[in-house]
């Protein structure tokens, strides 16, 4: 954790419908990483994000209430917004995540352990992800990252070239190299990402020949993979698709999640333009993943 | 095969949206299981179903005609119905089944493998499932079936006890063996599905003590498991759910595919208004698995 300084949280409560246009708003503001919390599923919802200690955080907090005021002129209802501001000790966030995130068996194989729990596998043939989740980059058990690891674990037989396109911690490229994929690639447009996931494929055995640097999605990236898995917001997967189509070869695998229920259709569409052929579709809550072919 | 003689195959050539309610009158004709084409995704369907040849078949295609194109009065479009016919010889049947039916991964880690196919593992942690598909009961490779086992994967940790209602051949028994679930009880209202999970049961390693038996749904079993799948269509399952809540601990979970996509909705009501948490859907082409958790 010695890479952070104090974080900065913006909490912005609002409704379910404006939660990727909100987002939207936080990342154009330079937010790092967004967590969504919705499960009352009552219609309302919180976006939750960080920012480093250095910004300046009274004009963002102004910016980003008039922004999502303004949503209303576009059809949206953001409900009555409210944005709260609190300062976040790194030591005090480190001990909370040690208080609440504990070992979770996401699949039958796949088991997501913190850095700092000593696991013991029921199972001989359990896979264990040792993560540290690092502060904006989620625990590997939101329900975006269940389903990216799921969907490659429906995918992924044993030998694949694999491409990690926003790896955030890096939870994914370790999820595929327990299950066989060969040659991994991951990129993030986030350097402190990249150091995250540089971390974690420290703490877990046969990592070492993963690649990860900083990339925008696929820009300038040449070759091909068989699967190529982004867990990324719609807005941010709808870009990538065309970019999946040229990386990918006939018969290989789109595995997409992160998208918000909302954005199901128009990703779904975008897909089948770019000849994909749609797998499967997974809902958990308000989240969808696909799994997707190339076609001709 | 020796149980069965020459079937008569019947196809009801229909639309996509007819499909339910055309499945559900050849079963009251006691169809034995029904096979859905709408893989063109274009509107129609043809669902097959087969019949023992001692039957009055002429009467039960003049009747399927008949109620076929009734059901324009509840507002459903059947289209132009065509109702065909015809012998099929086992042997003629088999050989077809030898020719089109070859070892299939269905995950990561679930890999369905004909009985007569010498197949050989490429990743020494695959699992195999040895099947003899038996005429009505499906190959284990129809979307359900293979929703079923993924959900199966997502849901078994190893040591439960699980209740496998509606076996047909027997497929998902064995997959949850293979994942780790101890104790296990399977049922179907059909003694050749029955006699054909019991052939497919031998031919698997260590199935020995899993238990099948003829029976309606849950009807007067007792007992509780910590998972119940079923894989049958919505009419079926709907009759279930109560069931289901008294036979499952609370936290239990409840997998169910089969579930044609017009369905759902009423599928999800139920399972909600019978204390039921919603996990995760999935989608694939014209077909929806549920994974929910018993509550309170």
């Amino acid at each position: 954790m010695e890479k952070f300084m104090n974080l900065i949280e913006i909490k912005v409560k609002t409704t379910q419908e404006a939660v990727p246009a909100v987002s939207n708003i936080l990342m154009e503001q330079n937010a790092q990483g967004i967590q969504i919390d919705d499960a009352k599923n009552d219609g309302n919802a919180t976006v939750i994000t960080y920012f480093p200690d250095d910004v300046d955080i009274k004009k963002i907090k102004k910016d980003v209430e008039t922004q999502t005021k303004k949503l209303i002129d576009f059809g949206l209802n953001p409900g009555n917004v409210e944005v709260v501001i609190s300062d976040i000790e790194e030591k005090s966030w480190a001990h909370n995540w040690e208080d609440y995130y504990h070992a979770e068996r996401i699949t039958r194989y796949l088991t997501i352990v913190p850095a700092w729990e000593d696991y013991q596998s029921k199972e001989s043939d359990q896979l264990i992800i040792k993560l540290d989740p690092g502060m904006a980059f989620g625990t590997g058990t939101h329900p975006t990252t269940k389903m990216a690891m799921q969907a490659l674990e429906m995918t992924l037989r044993g030998g694949e070239k694999l491409f990690d396109v926003g790896t955030g911690s890096g939870v994914l490229s370790i999820a595929a190299r327990k299950l066989g994929a060969n040659q991994i690639e991951a990129w993030d447009n986030d350097p402190i990402a990249v150091e995250a996931t540089k971390k974690n494929f420290a703490l877990n055995p046969g990592m070492n020949n993963i690649k990860v640097s900083v990339n925008s999605l696929l820009d300038g990236i040449n070759g091909k993979a068989d699967v190529i898995v982004a867990n990324m917001l719609a807005d941010v997967l709808l870009p990538l698709i065309p970019q999946a189509v040229e990386h990918l070869d006939k018969g290989g695998k789109f595995i997409t999640a992160g998208i918000y229920a909302d954005k199901l259709e128009i990703m779904l569409k975008n897909l089948k333009e770019n000849g994909f052929k749609i797998n499967q579709v997974t809902e958990v809550d308000n989240w969808r993943s696909i799994i997707a072919t190339k076609g001709e």
